[in-house]
């Protein structure tokens, strides 16, 4: 690590410049987003140690708030149970006062939920603030199919980069090596900050500038596993499974180049693409509940394995 | 159907341009091919109905040779028992004789055999043959890997196309739906001459002008495999998986354009690709051993599940 620069106006320079975070959503991916930011928060010394997470304020059975817990035990014992979070992550019930310092805005919520804390913060963000989604989905509006960084981006008037991959959230948090992909729009700066941000040794990396095609990987790959799970439900064997991947890969492609000319081929091949869509096809819900609803004869009505 | 030609100098002109394919192999996947074929050729006029296959003779535990259990009961009783072979599956125990009609060649033996068997073929086969090596694998000798499609073409001094994809024989033996690409050095006639062969409703063929990289999507996928099973033996979960899967991939296709520059990155996109990959990294024997190795603690010595 550099030395610490020892004139005093010059650590405030440094102090008012470092990037505060703030992780909105708390959930189990919110949780684990949370751990792996602040392991590196602590350790670079452009951004500050503390690490905010807006709660969904619940009380829990025992009649505490989730936020108290979180802040007395270092663990979302809701949502994250088992997994100690750095204590430089402090959970804030109130939503506006969580990001009112912050000039990096993680987004991690369910995708319906997204249009309301939006439309909540405006005017009540940094001006110098920018965003990133974790968020899976898309809103289809009468307009047309509408990103969730682009909701963002509109609705708040910041850029907004994406952050998709093969991430199952509980082997993160175990430190299972997993790789990820940020997906951003121009600016190649403000996505290297965001790589810094979430790179750990277990947790790999890396940017390409193609916001739209990274988001709509993370989104299409759950169409693709539905077919896959029918697929596993009709005892269809592997050759056809790996043919309805392969086929579906190559819609989720044409359907995003269709939508957004500027997608490219190689988008496809990082984490977001194929291998985002192997860990979907072999153990997601939505495989799962399409198994299930196939092997239950295309009733509605089926309990998951 | 088009109504057969009523002129017997026409129709002698047509018997003599038919086609007539020789397999050459007659294991688990040469008798699925073979199987395959002899679907077509009883319905496409411009092949010849017979299909030769060669069979390496073996005595079967019963005093009987394999050619002519083949031959009496339509089965390969031995490679691919339960499956009824097309009446019009020729076995013939001597390869010469197998071949010495035959202008499309399906090469489908050990890939360790190639050059012994082609050796053996110089002189013995028609001036107009053209062939299609569906044997994953390459021969690395003191100059520089040499793919087997290369061999028999430099060997016998013909075209030699390939056919790789996501074929586990015994699901495509009962029809369960499966994709292949042809690769193809120049001449898109005789791909797609190939294609119509092995083409069924069950089967779906496409060809891609990219000898090597489908040769080498088909050589290279085991070593991905071997390094998904010691991820599934050292219980390193999903996200790893897929992120082997995906780094592998992409190593496959940065080791292939090394190789020959001519190389496409699409070809990686098609059923010898990603599709391959897939299926050999959830079920292939490669998988199978590395992930037994791993649990075994990396003793040499173990028994596959």
């Amino acid at each position: 690590m550099a030395p610490s620069n020892t004139n005093p106006v010059a650590v405030a320079d440094e102090v008012l410049q470092k990037s505060r975070v703030t992780v909105v959503g708390s959930g189990n991916w919110g949780s684990v987003a949370a751990k792996l930011i602040a392991s590196n928060t602590l350790n670079i010394n452009s951004f500050h140690d503390e690490v905010r997470m807006w709660v969904f304020e619940e009380t829990l059975p025992s009649g505490e708030k989730l936020s108290e817990v979180i802040n007395r035990t270092n663990e979302n014992v809701k949502y994250l149970p088992g997994i100690k979070l750095p204590k430089n992550v402090v959970a804030d019930p109130d939503i506006e006062h969580a990001v009112k310092d912050a000039n990096m805005l993680v987004f991690v919520t369910p995708h319906q939920f997204m249009e309301g804390i939006c439309k909540r913060l405006i005017g009540k963000i940094r001006k110098d603030a920018v965003a990133i989604s974790l968020i899976k989905g898309m809103e289809v509006k009468k307009e047309g199919p509408c990103m969730i960084s682009t909701l963002i981006s509109e609705i708040l008037g910041i850029s907004c980069c994406v952050l998709m991959g093969a991430n199952i959230a509980n082997e993160i948090a175990v430190e299972k090596f997993s790789e990820a992909t940020v997906g951003y729009r121009e600016n190649k700066e403000i996505a290297e900050k965001w790589v810094r941000l979430f790179n750990t040794p277990y947790f790999m990396v890396s940017a390409v500038q193609d916001v739209e095609g990274v988001e709509l990987c993370g989104t299409l790959k759950n169409v693709v596993a539905l077919a896959a799970g029918f697929v596993d439900g009709l005892d269809m064997g592997n050759n056809t499974k790996a043919a309805i991947m392969r086929i579906g890969l190559r819609e989720m492609k044409a359907l995003s180049k269709l939508l957004f000319p500027s997608v490219k081929d190689n988008t496809f091949f990082e984490s977001c693409g194929v291998a985002d869509l192997i860990t979907t096809c072999l153990g997601g819900r939505n495989r799962r509940c399409a198994d299930a609803f196939a092997r239950n004869g295309g009733k509605r009505f089926f309990t998951l394995a």
